[in-house]
């Protein structure tokens, strides 16, 4: 239980500094001795590559391979460039075939190549057949260490065939039954196994509804799965259903909090896997699209208004209101689309046709547009006197609310139907675009009424 | 593996409506019959309450109370309006504890009063239990039903207490052992247990390095330790050390997934839990609070504009680039928070101290800014030709970029060490700041220059 209660007091790192400055190996190596290795991450995080690599030398191999996996695969691929590739070997022997894929792949090609020739075999031809997988397929997350078992064994035997491969597997939850052509016929838990007969044929207590996926599903739909049926563990099947891998929740975790973050991103109008601590140069890179797609869209709309200068010119006030018919366009866009989007992560009771949807977000639509320009057209009165165009706001505004639903509406159903993903209709894309339709029903209400 | 190849094809869907319509119970139990409850489910969201109930009635106890288990909070709470309480008693019933306490939780007092009178002595005592933590906090994520064992125990009595207890604890990955006091001492594996000598006392297998939580944990943060520290199960315990219950974790991915759901709704300026499928008057409360807001932003920049009105009048070209000046604001600050709240979710390298933050964030500012005004001189020259107009724009967006990049950085690291989420920073709050902030940046400027 020491894990938790490991607390990085502030007095605690000076003298963890101090030791490092010191090279006091001893005392590192002391004070570390007892901590959980991802403790151990937490604590690497606060000091530079150098500092770090010297730590985890003091440390036993285990529980710098162990340490090295934890990190983030950003601070990693950094990281690794303190260390050889005869380090790397043997840091990657100790890893899940998974897991020393992922390193490998984030590896310059020529260390990786050096490396994968020196593995252990076993681990070796296992890396191999994984790194034909792309990263976000069932295949590129699965790891290769299972146990199997025949269906016409004894529970003895499978115990004594985990007892076999319980060194090279470090967490089951099950084990797998084939046949003869490693064809997937069912699982059999541990908990069964533990209350079962010794001499009970597997066969007799195989659970054979399991649910498998193929290699070449999206991680995205793995996840659902086993978010859906709650497993802890599935088994990856091959096109002609033999069992070639497992994943297991952990990994899935991970594929879930990745989406999170990939969706903020794509909220927010960054265009690429960014984050503050990487260069000056790629933070720029990053939001440079959107933001000059944005320039573009305010261009548009500059020379949308010229078409209008005359009445600008007239009546000096229009343009006060056009912040404020903007504004509310783009926060309706992006609130309808985002609902849309939860909808198509999480369905539920919704489907109900896409008229009856539209209707529903029609009528939230006219509610919202009306109580808002009922409101604008009061302060105004108030703030500013009567004036027609206190009711040309107003009514812009409505048809705004309205058009803006509308638009946030379909276009991340449109996203979707064309393969994007949806949530790239939350972001700068929908205000975008309300902001130039906006700006033309503005324009054109004044046009007609004023 | 019927589960993941049971696809909702249309014809039987309609098929299944017909059946539905003709109240043809054969039909129905029959194409449900090697149907996973959790596809089951799904087949339900397609059909009303009242079928709904229908085809349930017709399959079994444990099968009806899984899928009634598997449906989303807000659908279930109108769903159970269809059954009376004596029939929620029996399926609550079949529930593990935590599922059971959850379901009550939702329903009104006077029916959660009276079910938990009737339920099976054990259940009950153990919900009694859970119902006094907040939903929230890990007392209220766990379950009770836990296996546990004495360190003085042998492997064989291990073995016997879970055959005992295995019919009312569904899943577990772990024995918890205790001392008499109820203290948690440690864990053993199932893996372990299988392997081990069934004369084996359990004190000589005991992982003593088990990470527990306590009972009042908030849930994001067990979702942290589970996800660090790589766990299956957690196990729960009181401020005295003594276990309480445990954690697994399908239900902390739950808890990730609704985080998710949390922060793309303040993202997107929707004050409710709220889903597409709820009432029209609902979905309209929850997007007036921040459309608002923004109207309110809008009306302080038509005063602000007021001040500059002789300006405009006098060159109306003016208020063309207002959309290009806010919307550029606007996109800033939102890629610039959306970074910061990144990093504050999931800490990395980055701790470097906030001066040297803001100066990355400055330097970052500076090249988008640089670039941008560039891009917008250069297409105003040779879209409008040359006019002061053009420099001002210019220079006034290289501002807002600035500005917006640093108001969008210090917002979060502010609304976070206020206590509140640093996510809302990246919604329509850091829009109308950075609206307004814009508009007097420009307007500045132009007064200072033309």
């Amino acid at each position: 239980m020491k894990s938790v209660e490991f607390e990085l007091n502030k007095e605690f790192r000076n003298r963890f500094q101090q030791a490092l400055d010191e090279r006091d190996g001893a005392f590192i190596r002391e004070s570390l001795e007892e901590i959980n290795p991802a403790d151990i991450t937490s604590l690497l995080y606060e000091f530079n590559g150098e500092e770090s690599k010297y730590v985890l030398d003091l440390l036993s191999l285990e529980v710098r391979s162990k340490i090295i996996n934890d990190l983030d695969a950003d601070t990693r691929k950094t990281f690794l460039g303190h260390y050889s590739t005869q380090e790397i070997t043997e840091i990657i022997n100790q890893l899940d075939s998974d897991d020393a894929a992922d390193i490998l792949n984030e590896l310059p090609i020529k260390s990786s190549e050096e490396i994968i020739a020196r593995l252990e075999p076993e681990l070796k031809s296992q890396v191999i057949d994984l790194l034909r997988y792309e990263e976000n397929v069932a295949g590129g997350l699965m790891a290769k260490e299972l146990i199997t078992a025949y269906d016409y064994w004894t529970v003895v035997q499978c115990v004594e065939e985990i007892r076999k491969q319980a060194e090279s597997v470090s967490k089951f939850y099950a084990v797998y039954v084939i046949d003869h052509s490693n064809k997937l016929l069912g699982r059999v838990s541990l908990q069964k196994l533990i209350l079962s007969d010794p001499r009970t044929i597997v066969k007799d207590i195989l659970d054979e509804d399991v649910v498998s996926v193929e290699t070449y599903l999206e991680d995205r739909e793995v996840a659902e799965i086993m978010s859906k049926y709650d497993l802890e563990s599935v088994p990856v099947v091959n096109v002609e259903g033999h069992l070639v891998g497992r994943i297991t929740i952990d990994d899935v975790v991970d594929v879930i909090t990745e989406q999170a973050e990939e969706e903020r991103q794509i909220m927010s109008g960054i265009t690429e896997d960014v984050e503050e601590d990487d260069s000056v140069w790629r933070n720029t890179r990053a939001r440079l699209p959107w933001l000059f797609i944005g320039i573009l869209g305010g261009m548009i709309s500059a020379r949308l208004m010229g078409f209008f200068e005359q009445e600008i010119a007239r009546i000096t006030a229009i343009a006060f209101f056009i912040p404020l018919i903007q504004a509310t366009g783009g926060n309706v866009g992006i609130q309808s689309s985002s609902l849309v989007v939860q909808t198509l992560v999480n369905p539920s009771f919704v489907d109900e046709g896409i008229w009856k949807r539209l209707l529903k977000v029609f009528s939230v639509a006219l509610l919202n547009g009306a109580f808002l320009s009922v409101v604008v057209f009061g302060i105004t009165w108030i703030v500013f006197g009567y004036d027609p165009l206190n009711l040309v706001v107003s009514l812009a505004l409505f048809f705004v609310v309205v058009f803006a639903s509308f638009i946030g509406t379909i276009t991340p159903l449109i996203l979707n139907n064309l393969g994007f993903n949806p949530a790239l209709a939350s972001g700068p894309f929908i205000t975008t675009t309300n902001d130039l339709l906006g700006l033309a029903i503005y324009f054109l209400t004044v046009h007609l009424l004023l």
